[in-house]
């Protein structure tokens, strides 16, 4: 599929608005998506505001693309919905724990997915961004999400402005395994990781973090332990406050 | 897009296999999912030979699509093999926290999706298993998961050998909210759950399980309290094992 296969993230985009009837008809389409139990244990916030964006930019690292694009759709693990029908029909929900919340989450990312999908082959461009969780209680807040959702992805959407560069992959024989869980040596890595060492890019994120290599960039600056471990805490308070752990 | 549109699950498939040149194919494309800083936190799991989904199979409840599909997919949450590449470069991995599972389980479930589309779009039929993290630690010891891999999701694949009707979804008003959360009101969860409650086959199943109602059939038979609740500790105590965790 070729829009798959030339897919690349997009972070500028031009003013042109996306009518509500385009996006409702590729949330509709999105919610194909399998589903637990055909449960559809998500929601999705749309926010097109000013305002609004203004006011979750922050949890998002103030990237630019949450106000300049258009739409910024918040998609969030659900089970209050459904839990208020079992209440409504005399059944007793049982959903307040972890497992729920991860099957909650996976239908919601298989519907982002889908729906990245549906939009880039309508000639949208979207941007994942990998923040939702890191300030989920700050986005709880400002989208005045119920105890039971739990903001898992946002993708920004807009018409694209820009076509950078495809980014890298690893090679595939690194990422797939036959029967069992091949343990990697160390040439293994060397030879995986070989190409993306190599790319004139990272290479160049070294020499500005002054860094001895490009795995040291990614545990000294963009994911270090101690901010993950400091969020990995609050996002676990996060998940007991909305009601998913005891 | 419509193999997303007219998308349905496929239990049963035909004898024909599936060459590894057009997996490996449909993998790489799906690996063009977005990814957290490009680190691509997954790994995929082949299962081809008969004995070891015999071995698996117990695991998704002896659903018959694990032994009869030709190819099952089992899409694992992976750090084990970024750390590993830290550690030989000297650099300090921070990422046996719970934030990190999330960050990995969030690339892994993208990138499930696009398979799955993938595959649809190129005539195959798959099924998403949502039996996975039910039974995380069985499959770990079966596939020979290492510390920071955690199956995900499993998709079995193959040439559809049946066309079951689409199941129902429920309106989009029912799930996209403008700007902020909109809560339900009790006539708003009648009319969203309407058609799903009106469907003969649903009826069926209240009759069958002789419940008063639909939701009871969830709370009661399907997913209930003190199975979620069990499989929660389960699953938490799994993620402690596999490093995830404190």
């Amino acid at each position: 599929m070729e829009s798959i296969k030339n897919r690349r993230t997009i972070r500028k985009y031009t003013s042109q608005d996306i009518p509500d009837s385009l996006l409702n008809e590729l949330l509709e389409e999105a919610f194909r998506a399998p589903t637990m139990g055909n449960m559809q244990l998500y929601s999705v916030i749309v926010t097109r505001d000013s305002a609004r964006k203004e006011r979750i930019a922050p949890f998002h690292f103030n990237q630019p693309m949450v106000t300049s694009a258009p739409v910024v759709l918040t998609f969030c693990a659900d089970f209050n919905r459904f839990c208020q029908w079992c209440r409504q029909r005399n059944a007793n929900p049982g959903y307040d724990n972890f497992l729920s919340f991860l099957n909650a989450a996976s239908d919601t990312l298989l519907v982002t997915q889908n729906f990245c999908t549906l939009a880039e082959a309508a000639g949208l461009g979207t941007c994942y961004l990998g923040t939702t969780l890191y300030s989920a209680g700050g986005l709880i807040e400002a989208l005045e999400l119920p105890k039971l959702v739990v903001p898992i992805a946002t993708i920004t959407v807009g018409y694209p402005d820009e076509c950078p560069a495809q980014p890298e992959r690893l090679p595939i024989e690194g990422l797939i395994h036959q029967e069992t869980y091949r343990a990697y040596g160390e040439q293994d890595i060397d030879r995986i990781y070989a190409e993306k060492e190599a790319m004139p890019e990272n290479r160049h994120f070294v020499e500005v973090n002054r860094t001895e290599n490009l795995a040291q960039v990614f545990t000294d600056y963009r994911y270090t332990k101690a901010a993950n471990e400091e969020i990995s805490k609050v996002l676990l308070e996060t998940l007991r406050q909305q009601g998913f752990l005891d």
